[in-house]
């Protein structure tokens, strides 16, 4: 423990130094870093690929779930993917040195807001290798430092790729502890890493309950929660129905696993007859879990408990009620939602125009899948993460939710009277 | 413990579902719940000033120090600064519901970011009663509920003056638990406070280390730090002395208690030995402490530690260094610095540039005092803290600094594919 909180603080010191040269560095020279990165991510690819099945043949003899060791699978081809995507994110305008706003004082002191990187981004994340070099790759482009905590299944995919980044980052000219990986994969590693005052300006937990839980309860550093995405797709009695079925197929089943998924249909009343056969209908595959109302029409479905509407099911299951209006679709989403995305489809106005004001999350949706909150979709080009506190960032994280202001006074002698 | 838990959690329900309330009541009707309880506060203040005296007469029975006691005093004219305080709230521009960014995707979809409330946001803070009224101003006028946490000393202060807020919003047709008074001010209760998940979007903590330190140790809900002000004046080579020495002057003594004062002086050699002695008379009866460069031109001055150089007076005290070059003044500043407002001095381009770039705080200053990184001074209208963090705030915090935003999105049957 106290070798771990040693050198987990020496890393911080580094960390530290070398954020402020990233900060300094030109945009040019950092998109040089990308461009670089992405080249040996391609180049070293044998090397990566052979460092990975050393992860899979521990994860495999582990009793890892299939889907986790899929997510820990690099190919060929999810090099390639991890390249491009340093190569789009050099691509990217440049947001560091951005002047957010500027003005002149009565007493002629010109102000200026200025866009500068947040330092070090600490970011703890699981078992996808991915992460590594799309996080790291954010934060060069951002003119941030990062220290990534990544999990013990991937360490040795994790090495061999910010290996590459640390390699280029020396290549062009920067210090190479711009990405450090910390590699004491443990628990108290862990908590220790949540609590590196001083040095962590800003760290990013990207998994599941228990790491957001251990961050809340545990960190001393400021952070940004990437939390659950308990989204429900609410058919108001003023839907076109046939939008509704599209819009809830897609936000339920194009990708399931995902946390802008819908997880709950509401269904006003007025609809509910005409709209859940042809829904449980167009829902193959799906398991329906229904309220009373719901089971009046469609009686083989199972019981939805308050407990279900409160799951984020990340699966091919749904839970389903009916309304009696608005204002109960309203008070149900907030009562159960995460704060992540909630849609109503309706082509009534003022319907629309209530939800969109009255519903409390990072993203409100009319007539659109709640799939299209995501940092690509909405255009941000990139994303390190989907923000569901209201804080700093909300809703997809990109390069400018990396970013802090500064004030920049210039005076010429001004002294306060 | 467990009685004060449940009432606190009760507490925390009604802020909750006021905080609803008061996000969707138009401007109009939040300003005039403000002027209002401006109203109230003068026709009020007879009681507030007997509740006051109670105060006060319970400090001086237990030692106060003498400072407190002023703060912790009311009078008419501070009645009335707090209801002028209410007013001028009142005539600032309305924040919720601004456009912060607009745009189209290619696939037709309307996007817009809306500024939005917070929602329910925490206060602790010290014995000032001003602070109860301003900041339950600042969050009516922007939407937002409050949960006010102040000081055991300031208790029957305290509720007088919220239940001039209270009676105001109740007037106005909005709900009084916008506005809540945590009578209950044991240490228990407010480590509480911080925990209070679900319920606090954002606890800002006013006051010393202790009080921050605790909410960095305890806190689970999000945070901002309204942190120390160990700020610099950095006199270069290149500078103006005449206006080195008066905004020296200004920074340090104009008001040596408050967190944008100056705490060190640093001077490069070049100059030294013509502005030290200069600046020993100008600060006349405030306390020098210097380091070796500065003590060979003032033999007279005391020695300066790291710890002086790291400590924020908040007195008419002073450290000061003799540093060999620009660099050496940011490399001290970089050690130091608490990261709040760092002044710069000097006629040279290319020094106040780098100056500007490299110095990592929330405010820079060339050639200008740093008593003016101050909400009112930079044209907030007014400030509920200085962030010292980077995430969310940085510099003073206004009315935008207490919304969040809400990504609005309109489609017409998108989905994803």
């Amino acid at each position: 423990m106290g070798v771990t909180r040693t050198s987990l603080g020496e890393l911080g010191l580094r960390a530290k130094a070398a954020s402020r040269l990233v900060a300094g560095a030109a945009g040019d020279t950092r998109d040089g870093a990308l461009e670089l990165a992405a080249d040996l991510l391609e180049e070293r690819s044998r090397n990566l690929l052979d460092a990975n099945a050393a992860d899979l043949s521990r994860a495999e003899g582990s009793g890892m779930l299939a889907a986790q060791i899929d997510r820990l699978r690099l190919s060929e081809q999810r090099v390639g993917a991890m390249a491009e995507g340093l190569r789009a994110l050099r691509r990217l305008p440049e947001v560091v040195g951005e002047v957010v706003e500027g003005f002149q004082r009565p007493n002629g002191l010109h102000v200026e807001r200025v866009r500068v990187p947040l330092g070090v981004v600490g970011i703890i994340y699981e078992n996808r290798p991915n992460v590594t070099s799309d996080a790291a790759g954010l934060c060069i482009k951002s003119g941030n430092a990062t220290m990534l905590r990544g999990s013990s299944s991937a360490i040795e995919s994790n090495r061999a790729i910010t290996s590459c980044l640390r390699d280029a980052l020396s290549k062009a000219g920067l210090p190479a502890d711009a990405v450090l990986l910390v590699e004491d994969t443990s628990h108290e590693a862990a908590i220790d890493f949540m609590r590196l005052d001083g040095v962590l300006d800003c760290l990013i937990p990207r998994g599941g309950h228990s790491l957001v839980s251990s961050v809340r309860e545990h960190a001393t550093v400021p952070f940004v929660i990437d939390g659950d995405g308990n989204c429900h797709v609410y058919v108001d009695a003023g839907a076109d129905l046939d939008m509704a079925l599209a819009i809830l197929v897609n936000a339920k089943t194009q990708r399931p696993g995902v946390c802008n998924a819908a997880e709950t249909l509401l269904v006003h009343r007025d609809v509910a007859a005409g709209f859940l056969p042809r829904a449980r209908t167009a829902l193959e595959g799906v398991q329906l879990l229904g309220d009373e109302g719901t089971r009046r029409i469609l009686p083989e479905v199972g019981p939805a408990t308050d407990e279900d509407f409160a799951t984020e099911f990340l699966d091919m299951k749904l839970s389903v009620a009916v309304v009696d209006d608005l204002d109960a679709a309203i008070d149900h989403i907030s009562r159960f939602s995460s704060g992540h995305s909630e849609a109503i489809v309706t082509n009534d106005l003022a319907a629309a125009d209530r939800f969109c004001e009255e519903v409390d999350a990072a993203a409100v949706l009319v007539n659109a899948s709640t799939r299209f909150v995501d940092g690509g979709e909405l255009g941000l080009g990139a994303e390190i993460g989907i923000s569901t506190q209201k804080l700093h960032a909300r809703g997809p994280m990109g390069l400018r939710e990396l970013t802090s202001v500064k004030y920049v006074v210039r005076g010429s002698g001004q002294v306060r009277t």
